[in-house]
């Protein structure tokens, strides 16, 4: 399977099908149907065996899919069978409820360490991890094999501090801060844009009114 | 203009010129060319030509575009002219750090209210609002006005709650937790999965180390 030739669209689709195969293996299901999963999923059984026929087509006519083989499969194509170490810059509020949410770590994805630019906050512990000033990651990334940093902070001055994570050598960077990083194209970047977000449901009510 | 006319595809590229024409208009600029917006950006001048032709060609050739005017132009189309009234269901880390992000009324989204199953956090005051006991949430929608409920609870029990809230007339949900919530298709669901965009940039980092 050569992952370069599944497109954009099914991706997307990936981390849904994670979720609903790992929530039917929680049951203890070990066989599922297009036909099930259709109805599970509300999406047609013929998008569900397209999708999932990237992936050498795991499911047997009139037998089903493995549950636990294809919920392994995906989460491989995913990267979730690998380890992540990442920072977060950034301790507000978005921050600290970042760190606190265990699911990421469930996931593989584990904050190494805290930083921020308030004084005010450098030593304070957020779930056993101390929040440092902004001069030590340099430092920190070469020690802990970071390859993920999560930026919750305002706009302004993220884009310096993605320069610098790039010169640190940063491979990707989970952005919430609401602005474009302008980083070089072999940084990966997964923007949050949650004003962007509300924005598209305020929109999407507006339609209704007119309706 | 006719709203239902124009594609989903540049419906979700509108925020993102409104944050551009925003930061424009606060520096000062008044006009600006397809062109310079493009090379800002990052898009095609052809792109935004035909993008922003959908609101009537506000552009005219070889003068540019109005800033302010397509700012606000945006801002109407999006509903951004309109006060939302919001209430936050959930009051765990993300639901006190989305309370206390200012920038979403500054757009017009108000929190009216905030809601928690603990009763320990019951008469907690955040950013001047009482957490209240769920109970209160129908009465307190129709004394407020309320149109959007922001959901910031885990998935157990969002399913539940999404069904409440239509039944109390909540017209939009802001779903947070990692659940679909299976409500009427004349109910606007906007969901933010934070997990899945971060597998997404797991598998973007994936495909990199194969190359």
């Amino acid at each position: 399977m050569d992952a370069k030739e599944i497109s954009r669209a099914v991706i997307s689709r990936l981390p849904r099908y994670y979720r609903y195969l790992g929530e039917l293996h929680d049951e203890g299901v070990e066989r599922i149907s297009s036909q099930e999963l259709s109805v599970l999923m509300k999406v047609t059984a013929s998008q569900i065996r397209q999708d999932l026929n990237n992936f050498g087509g795991f499911g047997q006519q009139g037998y089903g899919y493995n549950v636990k083989f294809l919920y392994d499969e995906i989460g491989s194509i995913l990267g979730l069978d690998k380890k992540h170490n990442l920072i977060l810059i950034g301790a507000g509020n978005l921050g600290q409820a970042l760190a606190n949410y265990v699911n990421f770590e469930k996931r593989g994805f584990l904050i190494k360490g805290i930083f921020d630019r308030n004084e005010e906050i450098h030593g304070k512990v957020i779930r056993g991890i101390t929040v440092r000033p902004m001069d030590e990651i340099e430092a920190f990334m070469k020690e802990n094999d970071i390859d993920i940093a999560v930026l919750t902070i305002p706009k302004t001055g993220a884009v310096e501090i993605a320069r610098k994570l790039v010169s640190y050598g940063i491979k990707g960077i989970w952005n919430f801060a609401h602005v474009d990083l302008n980083v070089p194209d072999n940084i990966e970047v997964e923007n949050v844009h949650l004003s962007e977000s509300l924005m598209k449901l305020s929109y999407n009510l507006g339609c209704k009114d007119k309706n």
